[in-house]
């Protein structure tokens, strides 16, 4: 059996933490073992000073366009390998072959994006910051702002439904920011994570240092960080909480990103006929986000707004589109969704389920238990039915905008086709990574964009001619920051060149006109 | 005598916590009281709610535009009121009259700026951030990233040194950016910072709600915090550490700048020869930065870096410059240097000399005792005597790079005159808010630029032609970043539009593309 091991101080070296089996979530069969904790507490400054002094200088080396080329070969190497990773993320994941596309594929386009971003900033090692500014009356007294790589190492901890996208969407920007990186996966799905780690060794095309890999627990690891380190986390809010808290972190002023919960909304518009375009994709995407990787995406809609007047027709729609779906062993063609990534999964997914039911009515799929798997062993694997609820009150519901259950799992929620009304519903989740409006109404839509910005990172707009161009709300995009207010954790990742910031520091520089035009505006060498 | 209150809720109110005497710390005489603490617990969420929503909605039913004309209209309220405030500022903050118009002026100089920058973005509620994006290979699907304002309050908790300036520069770009703001000024100095408030609310010139102001404890303030508000802390590292680390702040994703201790630099090129404009500037602003709001200044400097063969001349020269400041009652004009704020400021410099004489002999001040101060009662007074130190051992001294302290102390450190050289000494700080460097070598400044800048969030590089031109490396600018990484806290503020960021939830929108034309890129009103 396969043995996930740390890949630290440019070396492979066994994990933190106590020995693990990895199973395949919908047979309960091992399919891999995460090596026992050999990295002792004082092993760990050692693999930050490694990755800081060995990676760091290696990459602060390099122009924005050679570290931009590592990226886009990273990309092309995990592309090469889709075959092989697709088939570990079936295993270990849980994952249909189409969610599995969805994650390799997120990362290598990624990977590929950010490359591209790399590129076109060409031979340079510091970003120039907008235009000089006069400081004072005399001409000669200018500012400059220029933004350079932090002399520290990026800690990256993943969540575990996006092994591959997760890993990578991280670590592209930081490897083009100048910055090394330690990896770290959840253990439960880490196979993917791994065998990417493995991959990227193998082929030698980072420098040793740039990208470390830890395999379990990561011990006293961020115990060891300054000033300089950053560190990105994804994942529940409570262990965000845990860490943003840590006294290290916060003595330090380790800069830290959070990505955490959020219960995203879908909201329909009361212009769209029920056989509109604009609707069609409302419930397609509503659909994809309930069962996509079992509903185990940061991004899922959990909340669906709709007209008092339209929830029947939606109701009927989705329910007949949810009844046709097979859930099962992934790894079969004609199943839809697989189970969720653990059994503590599945327990938390059906006590989420019951709290909401405390305030809302099963439209479908009742308490989530699902009798047969197709293609499973009876009683095997951590299945959860799609789910849907309709709250009972929409004006006293409470849980449906607190609770994030991170499963197949949404929840209806009648509303007057206002725009007012809906954007203060949404709002009581308290801040979200998206959401996203369904209409072809544009002044409705203009209203819900502006009323729902403040609570958002990311907003989808959805309507008739749309459909068919888009990818849904649920996708991440390079182009656009990630990230929300509030639950979500107050983050903000991606969008460009945006998610370079994270991991530059910027600073501005005072002095005399000539010589700061000397220092950072040089005629371009191409 | 006057009292200082709090302005919360829209009303005068009595201050948080115990009832205190303010003195001048010239005389030792009670110039004002803090009114005892009448706002209790559960008043707090009201003071919050006020501002939240009073305050909050008026300031954003305006555009940036009008908003600019609130914060320009405040810089000629405070310009207006200039002699009033400089003589209380002599009165209980210690200052010379050049420190009061260093600390007033900066106040109506940042405001008058950011309401420039407001007027310049125009008739807007929304600032635009960067291209529309194509996203997939649909020229109809775009992404566009915009900026709102926050529904939160911001609050500003303020250090004692700049109560004019300090309370402004962060308000000016809060209320810019349509975020209603309680300030809370440093108790021992805040009858400055209340003459202005006083002066505001008699004015009528801001919205109810926009501005609250907190005499004394602020309670349990922070826990009525959520998702849409903001903390900005300026002051020590382990208040600092305290506030960041408040379970409500973390819990909720509070967003929080700091700006906290900074052991500031400023580096002497072995080019400049004694008689050259360049070294004149140098000695010129370690004089100011050592004096001026008796180095009561976050960003005054610290540590001065200096060839080893060039020592003898620069103790020379500062020595006689300091001998020739008389210290005492900044009330008389011939006074060059006044007390620090506290008695506890004066023993904790004193403390801190102490610390550093470990390491480094007194060239000049020697404990720090002042035998007699100038137009004050022997043995009355917080003064404290300009001290000049140089560390025995540059290669094994520490406490110079790690303790801050908080006067009229700077350390002489001989090194190479290799910029990598210093660089590295400078570095040993641990992250700051400035640091500059004197030469004529633009070589050198290059390498010290460069070298300097991930571990800084200002820069000033000083030449002989600058000499007249510019202000020097103490001066917060508002066209410049304010903040630094590591032990200065992480933070950034000001920077002209840069500064906006921290009150503003930037959000991608995707969409159809001629949709997001129509919503995000309207043709202009003007």
């Amino acid at each position: 059996m396969k043995t996930v091991r740390s890949y630290v101080a440019g070396a492979w070296a066994e994990g933190g933490g106590k020995a693990q089996t990895l199973v395949n979530p919908a047979t309960e069969e091992p399919v891999a073992e995460v090596a026992g904790g050999s990295i002792d507490s004082g092993d760990w400054g050692r693999v930050v000073t490694h990755a800081r002094t060995r990676g760091g200088e290696a990459l602060r080396a390099l122009t924005f366009a050679e570290r931009g080329q590592l990226v886009k070969a990273l990309s092309k190497l995990v592309h090469a390998n889709r075959d092989e990773l697709i088939a570990l993320a079936i295993a270990n994941g849980g994952n249909t072959r189409g969610d599995a596309k969805f994650d390799i594929d997120g990362a290598s386009g990624t990977l590929a994006a950010y490359g591209e971003v790399g590129i076109a900033l060409g031979k340079t090692k510091f970003l120039v910051d907008g235009d000089a500014a006069q400081l004072t009356r005399s001409v000669r007294f200018v500012g400059q702002h220029i933004a350079v790589p932090r002399q520290g190492v990026a800690v990256h901890i993943n969540a575990f439904n996006f092994p591959a996208w997760g890993m990578m969407e991280k670590a592209a920007v930081a490897l083009l920011a100048g910055v090394p990186v330690i990896t770290k996966p959840a253990t439960s799905t880490a196979l993917v994570a791994h065998r990417m780690m493995e991959l990227v060794v193998e082929a030698k095309i980072l420098p040793e240092g740039a990208l470390s890999f830890v395999a379990g627990s990561v011990g006293d690891l961020l115990a060891h960080l300054g000033g300089q380190d950053v560190l990105a986390f994804t994942g529940s809010s409570d262990t965000a909480q845990m860490l943003r808290g840590q006294k290290d972190v916060v003595a330090q002023s380790v800069r830290v990103n959070v990505e955490a919960d959020s219960l995203n909304a879908a909201v329909l518009g009361r212009d769209l006929a029920r056989d509109s375009e604009g609707y069609s994709l409302f419930v397609a995407d509503v659909l994809r986000d309930m069962t996509q990787k079992a509903g185990q995406k940061c991004t899922a809609i959990r909340r669906v707004l709709v007209p008092a007047e339209m929830v029947d027709a939606v109701k009927e729609d989705l329910t007949e589109r949810l009844g046709a779906m097979k859930v099962g062993d992934p790894s079969r063609e004609d199943v839809g969704m697989g189970p969720v990534a653990t059994k503590k999964q599945q327990e938390d997914v059906r006590a989420g389920i019951a709290r909401l039911r405390e305030e809302a009515d099963s439209v479908f799929g009742g308490d989530g238990s699902v009798a047969e798997a197709v293609g499973v062993p009876k009683g095997k694997g951590f299945f959860v039915s799609p789910v849907l609820l309709q709250v009972r009150d929409a004006k006293t519901a409470t849980r449906v905008h607190a609770h994030e259950v991170f499963g197949p799992v949404s929840t209806l929620i009648p509303y007057s086709g206002e725009a007012k009304d809906a954007v203060a519903i949404v709002a009581r989740g308290g801040g979200g990574l998206v959401s996203s409006v369904y209409s072809d109404d544009r002044a409705f839509l203009g209203d819900m964009a502006f009323g729902l910005a403040p609570h958002h990172g990311r907003l989808f707009l959805g309507s008739s001619k749309l459909a068919g161009h888009a990818v849904g709300p649920g996708t991440v995009l390079p182009q656009l920051v990630h990230g929300g207010p509030g639950r979500a954790g107050g983050g903000e990742e991606l969008g460009s060149l945006r998610g370079l910031a994270f991991y530059l520091q910027r600073t501005a520089i005072a002095g005399d006109k000539p010589i700061l035009e000397a220092l950072f505006n040089p005629k371009s060498e191409d």
